[in-house]
């Protein structure tokens, strides 16, 4: 009798983004000439930019002929996009980190959920609260927890509160914590850590031999000089830390899919018996058998993006986005709505400041403005009380947007 | 303290092909101007065909307007490629397979290997011998085998003999399985199961509550109009089988990834006290958590291989390499080796019937006339003797290769 894996069946109802989709659905159906504005779901509008479109068009033609046609690519993706990222994300920016560090993959959702396998069951995991969902049922599904509780929490994980309280800034729990997932700039807060925060946790974990799972997804729209790219600006992250980077927010990959994750050679994990042995060679060995690579037009169409050209013209897109998350910013806070984040992140995350629900402010908005966020309930229990709006529509449609919230009855 | 996964380290020296390839490049190292034939890994070498070519790069244009941009997309795929494969690959072959019993993803690797998340610890696994090794590999790494043996089996799989003594199709062991893999045609012996062999098994499962998991991955190979190319063209495959297709062979997708896999939707399999759960949810929350769907040009050039003209090009490319099978066939017999395979599938399998062990045949033919196989003990014990051939090479260099290995002292 072939048994399923029971822990699926701890999972809750279903993944957040598909249940806004469910009620924005529903409305639609109800009143199918609303005009809706969607910024819920964290994905670009903006196209793909022309060096990158050129170089893509390029590596399709090369598969059309025998001569430069490519067949199975090194499952950890080609030197040239390696050595691309190597040079113009870390080692221009004193992160010495070297090409074979860095995997080449079709997205950080998959590489976050999938880090998870080299690592054993015994370990504890934190998370921050709120939380993008992938780190937490990834864990619930690799039997990583206990069962949910009726409180919104899975028993066995531990939950880092992060809110206006503690300015989204937690506290490391004095529970024992073997690996901790942490995101910067934040999904859903939109907030950073700073140099300090992050030395915090790099020296928590040379002394308690944890591993850092720091997801950097948003790493392009950092604008502070003084907020960290990459947590290997940290001096001894590489002992410590994977990180994680998407090309989805930052080039607009969101559909073309490509990420990368570093595992440095100096990262060590533990046998039981406190044997230490580098999680390098593991996640190669991981990677080499259960994954392919990435398509190699894809590879070619992202190393475009670490050109000058790339560069000029993915720091127009993030402007173009971060400038309607000021325009956001600027319109909640008019209507004395609590307002974080969005500064170095394209997220604006806010507090009504008027003991509304998140999914009721989600219903009302819908309802009443035909405008779809993402309820920070959503996220985890601290997130209640919260709403994040992305900012990644158009502007025209930002804009109209915040005319309608501003206008409803507050 | 941040723990490994400790199954890890029961598995063996390396991946099969790694092995290859570092003899090989030795080789190459002490004996720069040898003319290498390579006959090893199964990776196409015909270009991607212009229909593929034209909508690929038509897909890569849509992403550069903002009209037409994409970004997430399904993580189970687009509906335009899901419904042609339905429509080409099953309902006109009588096997009622609906677009939503199929999942896009980007590698049979990927998919054969995460599949096992979804079912329990408690399951035995069953499988051919000798066998491609993803199955193997990922069983050990997913803590559902013991250590390796001396003998070159994992404790707790069950392992299923296929040499010419049994016509390479295994009787079904009186052990009972909860989970079998099996690969038809098979990669790498190239023989086939015809509709008894599969009936056999699909009746075993029906009664024994097993599933079936079904690599497909060659299909697209098979000529014997009496051979199925799907489990599902058998009565009641649809409650046991998963069954897992592949562009890489097909279509010469190895560097450009994209393949399916078909979770129906009347496939059971049962929680711990026998209540009966389908598995197409549990794939579909797998997929939707951990995986991103895969890149928006490659579905519209996977798509393009189940049009007319795409059918026809594909047709070609699988006789040219069947061409080259023939010629490998024709030559390995008359030096007097014993040969299977390359009639329905692109791998030709030989014993030399001269008692030499497979890694000493690789050495033999790399070192004596500078052609590079597959030894049959890589795939398995049941392996040693035999030796794998592709037909992916070019038709020259099988020519040249054949000419080279009658002319050796056998």
């Amino acid at each position: 009798m072939a048994q399923i894996n029971e822990n699926y069946l701890k999972l809750q109802a279903g993944y957040l983004f598909p249940e806004i989709g469910r009620r924005v659905k529903e409305f639609q159906l109800q009143h199918p000439k609303a005009d809706i504005i969607r910024m819920g779901i964290g994905d670009v509008t903006l196209p793909l930019t022309p060096s990158v479109i050129k170089a893509f068009h390029e590596g399709v033609e090369e598969m059309s002929k025998k001569e430069t046609f490519k067949g199975y690519g090194p499952e950890q993706g080609y030197d040239f996009l390696r050595e691309a990222i190597a040079k113009s994300e870390y080692q221009g920016r004193g992160a010495n980190i070297h090409a074979d560090e860095i995997f080449i993959s079709d997205g950080s959702k998959c590489d976050t959920g999938n880090i998870l396998e080299i690592f054993g069951h015994e370990n504890t995991i934190a998370v921050q609260d709120p939380v993008y969902p992938v780190y937490v049922d990834t864990s619930v599904m690799g039997g990583r927890t206990g069962n949910y509780t009726s409180g919104g929490y899975y028993n066995g994980l531990i939950y880092m509160p992060c809110t206006a309280e503690n300015n989204f800034i937690p506290d490391i729990p004095d529970k024992k914590i073997d690996i901790v997932f942490l995101c910067y700039p934040n999904n859903p807060t939109g907030t950073t850590a700073g140099r300090n925060e992050l030395k915090k946790w790099v020296d928590y974990a040379l002394k308690n031999k944890t591993v850092i799972l720091f997801d950097a997804a948003y790493e392009a729209y950092i604008a502070d000089p003084d907020v960290p790219h990459s947590i290997y600006e940290i001096e001894g992250a590489k002992k410590v830390a994977v990180e994680f980077r998407s090309l989805s927010k930052t080039a607009g990959f969101t559909g073309t899919r490509c990420a990368y994750t570093i595992v440095p050679k100096d990262l060590m994990a533990y046998t039981a018996d406190g044997k230490p042995l580098p999680l390098h060679p593991l996640w190669l060995r991981r990677q080499t058998t259960k994954f392919n690579g990435v398509s190699y037009p894809v590879q070619r169409a992202a190393a475009a993006i670490f050109s000058k050209e790339g560069k000029d013209e993915v720091r127009e897109s993030v402007a173009y986005y971060m400038n309607n998350a000021g325009i956001m910013r600027q319109a909640l806070k008019e209507i004395g709505f609590d307002v974080y984040g969005g500064i170095n992140a394209p997220y604006v995350w806010v507090n009504s400041g008027r003991n509304i629900k998140s999914w009721d402010l989600f219903d009302r908005l819908l309802h009443e403005c035909n405008v779809v966020g993402t309820p920070g309930s959503g996220f985890g229990p601290s997130g209640e009380g919260y709403f994040r709006f992305s900012s990644f529509a158009s502007k025209e449609n930002v804009i109209r947007a915040m005319e309608r919230i501003s206008k409803m009855n507050w």
